[in-house]
């Protein structure tokens, strides 16, 4: 069964062949396979298919894949967010209101919470999110809240050390031991990577460090959140290690630039979280400028950033990260697959999954040009249209 | 035919009566009988009606009210925006570019796009809208683009003063003397308000008092844009000529603070403009401490704002000007009807225009607390949901 888009206005391929960064092509075409892109063209020159249809020149996207997201919770926390628009400042404790309403949360209550943004997800163009564990920070409720994300994802993270709980305040070392023995155990058959929040207030250099290596080999893939709320060590540290992404990267040193160029590492930045704690933001332009990879993710969360949104972390990073158009929709669908070290995603060239986002829009650039406006008008997955 | 809209988790009514700004009453239900609102109170209390409509625990609020859009246009602009963010200032003259393309552009062209705006506009929780016109420039076109408007909204703004047209570059005083008499006389049957760019590049001061003057002795009420790109004196004009709104209020002095305050116009507040072009934001806090009325609205425009989205404006005003999120609400609802001088919309009270939003989330809060997301999941104008 194959299915013809027809009257693309643009079509961003990502096509890294391609002489410009989005390898657009313009009054496009593209034939969907079963579940994958079997051709991508001009219109004029596509070949026949069993099915047409017909785009009317509206613009095709890659679907969005969001590295970071942290959608395993109960509670809100509107009243926590109104007071810090009043002058309250965002910190890492914060954390601790999520997690007592989580853990008292049931299996059922996470699961529809979890469905319910996911769907929220795919109406915005999201096609593959990474889900991280992390409100749980018991071995039973990290094991849980990686089995339901699994339900959703393949791409679910175990974050047992994302703060200290409370019940451990006074002995961080043992919690360390508890993350890297037991709850690493129970969480390990459910997820694909760890990951850890390296920070004033969380974890430190050497506290992250042993976490990462007790995943590795355990068989998990190392991430990291670092550098967010002020300079660190924790982007040199994914950096040393070879992570795939490090994720915030708000306060960064040259030091900690020229450590994410060498080393690969690419630099997931997370401008919701500025726009929702009122924090400056990451300059995605001088990363990119110095040779870093650098994606773009919504850290989806209930504390510093209850966006879901890509197209509206695509247009922040335009208007207040120096970014131009092509780079964020590159940096929220490329950059987003090569942060997860995902080859099959994140590019409309043959071989790749048929995950397409169609915009009610004749341009990519619109996602910056109309922001806030719900420009999504289909989300495709796999070669079906949601 | 009465509705009883029950399980409203939290309703927003903006009852001047009320202790607190949004009349906020929670466990609540609102009675609809054919175009208005009947009934509004706890749900325990709520009397009978012929339908029930249960929210689930959703939040409702009055429809936004967007005192400010310019929609009768052709053409995109979108590779201006690119370069704006690469660093080309906005200017005013841009907006020439968009008079070229609406000329050029059939009555049914014109008229599609208008429905399109607006249709995406409902989508996003906007019941009242007004249209200026502005890009036209002659006495067919600036007639024509209002009569498109009139088909939409009763709000309808001849904006023959937006710009010198090219072809009067060299005589701007000839071109003002157009729009206070031929253009005007061909407008006004199509047009509830009359309003002028008053900023450098545009129209001064002397030229706006006679567009506004000429106006309001066609029966037109008077509206200004004024302090956008820098100080200037059109917030005191708009003051002292008591109109009713005066728009933009980026750049203000505190002479023109206490001008507003003592005559009462409200300063109508454009973020999406300072997002879209990189302006600095004008100050809602100081505003609203001197005693000014602060209303907010879209500008959605091809130049300097392409944003239709009422719920972006008000995320942007708790983030960058310093509103809480009950201030945003009530400026995009309650002050934009007193902008437009109406008194049956912009509140949910018995006797007004059942116009109202069902939000998907339980609280006014998260239009701020969940920027960029789509959380409007019913418009309803005039009793109805569309």
């Amino acid at each position: 069964m194959t299915v013809l888009l027809t009257g693309i206005g643009e079509l961003v391929t990502n096509d890294p062949a391609a002489d410009d960064l989005l390898g657009l092509v313009e009054d496009a075409a593209l034939v969907v396979d079963g579940r994958q892109v079997a051709w991508v063209g001009r219109a004029a020159d596509a070949p026949a298919a069993d099915e047409l249809v017909d785009l009317g020149g509206r613009a095709v996207l890659p679907g969005f894949v969001d590295s970071h997201s942290h959608l395993v919770f109960a509670g809100d926390r509107a009243q926590e967010f109104a007071a810090r628009m009043s002058g309250t400042p965002y910190a890492a404790g914060g954390i601790r209101t999520t997690v007592a309403a989580t853990r008292a949360a049931t299996d059922e209550q996470l699961t529809s919470h979890v469905a319910r943004l996911v769907e929220e997800m795919r109406r915005q163009g999201t096609t593959t999110v990474e889900i991280k564990s992390g409100y749980g920070l018991t071995v039973h409720d990290e094991a849980r809240a990686l089995a339901v994300a699994r339900q959703f994802t393949e791409e679910t993270t175990f974050l047992g050390a994302h703060v200290v709980p409370a019940e451990h305040a006074d002995d961080p070392a043992a919690y360390v031991d508890l993350v890297t023995g037991p709850m690493l155990e129970a969480a390990a058959p459910h997820a694909r990577w760890i990951d850890a929040f390296c920070e004033r207030g969380a974890f430190d250099a050497d506290q992250a460090r042993a976490v990462l290596l007790a995943g590795e080999a355990a068989g998990l893939r190392g991430r990291l959140h670092a550098n967010q709320l002020g300079p660190g060590p924790g982007v040199r540290l994914a950096a040393e290690l070879g992570l795939a992404a490090v994720d915030h990267c708000t306060y960064l040193e040259d030091a900690d630039v020229d450590a994410l160029r060498d080393s690969g590492t690419i630099a997931t930045l997370l401008p919701g979280v500025e726009f929702s704690t009122r924090q400056p933001y990451p300059s995605g332009r001088r990363l990119i400028d110095a040779g870093v990879r650098v994606a773009l993710a919504s850290d989806c969360n209930p504390g510093s950033c209850f966006t879901s949104s890509v197209p509206f972390c695509i247009a922040l990073a335009v208007r207040e990260m120096g970014m131009t158009p092509a780079e964020a929709v590159h940096a929220a669908t490329y950059r987003g697959a090569e942060a997860l070290d995902r080859h099959d995603v994140g590019a409309l060239v043959p071989g790749r999954r048929a995950d397409l986002v169609v915009l009610d829009a004749p341009s990519h650039v619109h996602l910056a040009y109309r922001p806030g406006v719900p420009l999504v008008a289909q989300t495709w997955v796999a070669g079906r249209a949601l």
